[in-house]
Parts: structure tokens; sequence; C-alpha cells
């Protein structure tokens, strides 16, 4: 369901020939109203991509109609004609909605455009256009499949989540497999709801559903171009929740996409939990959990099965977080193998034959806690990514 | 000649059964003087190895008549019982020195000790003090290369530097394979020179030389507990350089060995240097280098000969240096792929079949430049650290 799972968006994903493969690589996502408020998070590199460039100026009216995204490439630092291809395809996609009868004229300023896949190339533009006439005329409200499925790049399998609250739904798509701190290979994410709601609640309630969530997932530490998160209500279902109750179905279906991306990290073997307690504060124990989520040596130790609780130590010394070196507890899976910063129960303890891994960290400075969620650096990961491109 | 080129210095690397190989893993280097100034610097984590707490507090006073170090086990989040560990060895080191009617009594507090392999383990403190006896016994003034080889662990070769000032010389061995930002493989290295020196200039020179070597090598991005690099003056050579001269030519060793240490990192098969250009500051060109180097996407491009200058752009982006977007260009060995934060020369002009790389980046922000030194991200790298400890 999706993206369409509430009421008032109908979506589609089409094959336009951007990718080599022929898979579908357009997808369109329309809010038909009554209401178009949205609100938007994006990436924090300083080189954004011409579609982010993009987003950015319609969001700052708080009102998005329809979302067009595409795999296939990037269109990133690809110039001022790049960011031409993106404003040609939101007023294309303005005038086919607007001549296909839809609720309410739309102009390109009401169109949002996401793009991933490599960077430094420009998309195939007639190509791309096609594509938004053919995912225009295929919208349905049951579109959200084909659309989770056209934003696919490396991603093994589609993501989408759904969350029924009091009397609204929120529903969501997420693409993304290298990702996160944002990775490279691009995070977007579509979330819908009929809530009713004005643009500065969705504002709030998206960004602290993402800083739970697709903040704390750290794959490889690589910042993307691209990476957009949009929020959009059509209030179709004459429910306005209070600002709390919106914050936590967002967080809800922005937790469940974020572990979803998690699972199917490029060539991860391990889905891996860290759990930091005893922080001095939430800034501190997700600072102390990123500082291990990004070490190499510590996911390479993961990848090879082997509860290296000094190299966690070690990357928890990096961080400037409130903690005494002889006091910081670790478990791996439960089993406390590090006590008071040094050797505690016997490793061999630990069984990390399963997929899901747990960390434990217990800094004993305060009673702030954290979760940042990870994976290991596999030979799988480095295989995919040194053929990406070439 | 290592560490024993300068005048006043002797050496010895034995087995003293810490490795489980038998292959040598305890080093000893006295300084003979006349002058026994030193001065060092220690990893900025604050998860600190025993050595290290123990080195720092030798270092206050500025003399340093021997140096001990042991590879096969790094005695790092060990608690006090290895904090006494490495008051012992340097208690017998100095009781066994005086014995042996070195030409001044040594006191443990002029005994630094470094110590490098796997975290969270006991030293085999009888074996390490054995060892300590037959390192003295074996005190040469050939025993550079022995001490060199003694404090390897996952080097497959030794690394030794020297330099021959006006008058005077400088010497040094290092070790390391992961390695600095520093990496948890540790790096460590002795520095001698005959020079006279006070052990302020020493500080000064030592801090300058590193600031511009071993701190712009970024292998893996982790920082290790052990890293420890101490220069040792005996004074022998009745010359007293400027500081400008001393500095340049402990420079010169450093960066022969950083170099050295780059070459040798963990699975790599490409040595990467990074030269930035055209910035407001060298900490901007600095933080800029770093950045590319420590980005796993552009590190595993590079291990799959591709020229993916958009990982590159991308990683700029995550930086806080002055730049724009639009006016960043970058060369891969010579070849101007992205001009203007756009695509420039064909991309497949670049050859990327040596082993040497050299990524240039333009930010046309300033006359600022600096380079900095990483490897590629390999599946033997992965290898390598998957299967180290268990």
């Amino acid at each position: 369901m999706s993206v369409t799972a509430p009421k008032g968006f109908r979506a589609a994903g089409v094959a336009a020939g951007i990718k080599a493969s022929n898979a579908l690589d357009v997808a369109l996502v329309v809010n038909d109203g009554p209401d178009t408020t949205a609100a938007a998070v994006f990436t924090g590199n300083r080189i954004k991509a011409a579609p982010v460039l993009w987003s950015q100026q319609v969001l700052r009216a708080g009102i998005v109609r329809a979302v067009v995204l595409n795999s296939g490439g990037a269109n990133a630092c690809t110039g001022p004609a790049g960011f031409q291809d993106t404003h040609a395809t939101a007023e294309h996609a303005a005038a086919v909605l607007s001549g296909r009868a839809s609720r309410f004229p739309v102009g390109a300023g009401d169109v949002a455009v996401c793009s991933t896949g490599l960077i430094g190339e420009r998309l195939p533009l007639p190509k791309l256009l096609s594509g938004v006439d053919a995912a225009a005329r295929g919208l349905s409200r049951d579109g959200g499949a084909d659309a989770a499925t056209a934003i696919m790049t490396t991603d093994t399998v589609s993501k989408t989540a759904v969350h029924s609250g009091q009397g609204f739904t929120v529903g969501g798509m997420a693409k993304g497999a290298g990702m996160l701190a944002p990775g490279l290979a691009t995070m977007l994410v579509v979330l819908t709801t009929d809530a009713v709601a004005d643009a500065s609640t969705l504002d709030g309630a998206l960004r602290a559903a993402t800083r739970r969530s697709f903040d704390r997932v750290d794959s490889d530490g690589c910042m993307s171009t691209n990476d957009t998160v949009l929020l959009m209500a059509s209030g179709a279902s004459g429910i306005e929740p209070t600002p709390e109750e919106l914050t936590a179905a967002v967080t809800e279906v922005c937790v469940d996409l974020a572990l979803q991306l998690v699972a199917d990290a490029e060539g991860a073997t391990k889905e891996i939990a860290i759990e930091v307690r005893g922080a001095a504060s939430e800034d501190d124990a997700v600072e102390v959990g990123r500082s291990i989520a990004r070490n190499n040596l510590v996911k390479t130790a993961f990848f090879g099965n082997d509860p290296n609780w000094g190299r966690i130590l070690a990357a928890i010394g990096t961080t400037a977080a409130a903690f005494e070196p002889d006091e910081v507890d670790v478990a791996i899976n439960g089993v406390w193998i590090c006590k008071g910063g040094a050797a505690g129960e016997d490793r061999t303890k630990v069984d990390l034959t399963d997929r899901s891994v747990t960390v434990s960290v217990d800094l004993h400075a305060g009673g702030a806690a954290a979760t940042v969620w990870t994976n290991d650096l596999s030979m799988g990961y480095v295989h995919e990514n040194s053929a990406y491109s070439s």
C-alpha cells in the first residue's frame, strides 16, 4: 500500500528507459487533497543535486501537489543545465496533471522532484518526460507498490510502511542501500498522510521523526548529494491529530523504513543496533553510537563474527562525550565482555551467528540513551561499491 | 640503519615469545648520550593504552634514556594491572641497563614504553621482561634493523629512514599498517638524532614534522589507543642545528616513514595522494583532503579502478571548508574530469592501472594547499580486519 494507503493519494511507477535494465524507473505521487500541505528534510551535503535545490524552493511555501521521482541518474554535479532539466520535469508534470483535470490546476512550483543514481551525468530528459506522461496516465489508488519499486537502485527489495493512527493513516516508501549518514547511494523517502495538518505541524513532526530514525542510521558514513525525506498531507481523513499523535505516527513509519534500509544495506551480513545508555545527554549517546557505527575496524570485526570490544572502546575514545575510560561497560548480544574499561565476561560466550546484533554501551555518566543502527563492512560492500559506476 | 644511524644510539630486537609465531617481538633503543633530551606526540584517543599513559609521564621531564617496545599485545584496556605491567617493564629495563654499566644510571622514569597488538589482553610479563634482558644483552650500533623488525604486527615490511643534515643525522623506524588517523593497528615511531637540541626545540621540531606527515596519513579513519611518535637526541654529533634545520630533517624522515606506512596499508592496492589547492586556509585544505581520504565510497571506487569524481565531490560537500559548489575542479592522475562542479574531461582518459594515484582538488577559494595520503578500501582490508583477533 505504501504511499497510497492514506486517503487522497494516487501513485504510479513506470519504466521510462532511464535504467538500461528496463526496470521501473519513474515514480509519480499525487496529492488529490483537499489539503496539499507538506514538509521535507534534505541532505546536509553542501554539494546538493539539482532536484534537491529545486525541491527546497518548492517546500518554502509548504505546499506540494505532486512529486516526481526517478532512479537511473542522480542529476547531481550537472551544473545549470541539470537544474534546467529538473525545472523542465516539474513544468512538464504540472502541465500534464493540470491537463488531466486534476482537482485543481497544478503549478511547477508545487511539484517536488527527487532523483537517484550516478552522480555527474545528465538525465535523458526526453525519456524522463515520457515517463512522467506514462506515470500520469497510470496514476491509481493502488499505485503505491509500483512507485516504491520504481525508485530502487541497488536495493534488493522495495521498502514500504503503513501506520494507522486514530482515524488517520501514514504511509511511506523508501529507497537506499548504502545510505544515511546518509550514504551516497542516496536515501529517498516519500511519506503521505490523510491527516489534517498545516505545514508547520508537518515540519515539526517530520523533523522529530527523522531525528530519531533516519538520522540514526549510519551505514557507511557517506552523505549523499540527493537525500530527501518528503511528507505530504491530504487532509482527506478529516481528522486533525495533535502534533504529538502525528509525530508518533510519522516516527513509527520512519523507524520502520529506516530499519528496512539497514536490513538491505549493500553487502551487509549483519544488522547492528548500538544501544548507548548512561550518557550525560542524548547528543552524547548519539555521538558515541555513531562513532562506533562508522568505525571500519568495528564493522569488519562483526563481518568476521569477532566480538572485538577493544575496537569498540577505541571508537568511543575518539568522541567528546562525557565518560571516564575506566568506567565504560560494553556488551555484545547481552554478554558484558568489557567492564570498567577492561576485559569482563568471557568473549567466547558471545554468539554472533545471527544476522541481528545488539551492542550495548553503558557510559555511567548520566541517564540519557539513544540507539544507532548500522551494519557490518563486508567483502560484498567493497565489491558492490568498487563496481558500481564503471 | 634506522634508529642507530645517528651517533650515540644502540638498539636490539629479540624474540621473547610474546608473538605465537616466535618472530622478533621486543625492541630496545638506548640513548648513550651525552644528551638524553626527548619529545613525543601521542594518540588523541581518550582511551589510552597503559604504555601511553606511562610514557606521557616520562616525557614530562623531557628526558628519555631508553625505550622498550613490544609487539604481540597493545596492553590497552587492561586496567590498573596493565599499567603496573608497563611500570614493571620500565623498572626492569632501568635496572638491567644500570647494571650493565651504561654511561649513567638509568631510572624507570627515564624509560619510555610502547606496545602494539590486540587490545584488551594482559601482556605475558615474564616473557616481556626476559625479552628486555635479551635485548639489553644484544644492544649494538647495528641493532636498528632488528629493532624495526621487532615492532611489526600486520606490517609486511619493516620501515626505516635516515636523513643526513649538516653535520648531524636523523634516523627512524615505524610500524603500522592499518594506521594513522591513526589506525587501530597502531602506529609506533621512534626517531633518533645526534644533533644537540634541548627538549623544547625537539618538541617544536617533532610537532611541526608530525603535523605535515603522520597527521596527514589517513588509512582507515580509525584512531588507535597506542600511537606514539618519540624523538630522542644524543647530542653525539656535537652539532646544534637551528630549529628550522632540525625541523626540516625530522620532517623529511617523518614523511618518508609516513609514505612507507601508506604503501604497506592493510590490503591496499592503491597509494593515493590527495593534493588540495586553492583553499582559503591550510586547515581547510587538510579538512577537504581528509574527508576524501576517509570516504569509503571513494576508497572502494579506487579499488575498482573507477575514476568516480562524483563521490569525491560529495565528500568535499560534507566539509565546512570555504568553497562554492560550482567552482570546484577535480583531477585524477592529471585528467580534470570535474570542472566547475560538473563533468569536465572525458573520464575514460583517466589511467588507474598504476598503484600510485594522485587526486588533485582546486577549491578556487584562496592560496593555501595541503596533501593528505591514503589508500583504497579493498577486499584484502576487509578480509584482514575481519580475521585479525579471532
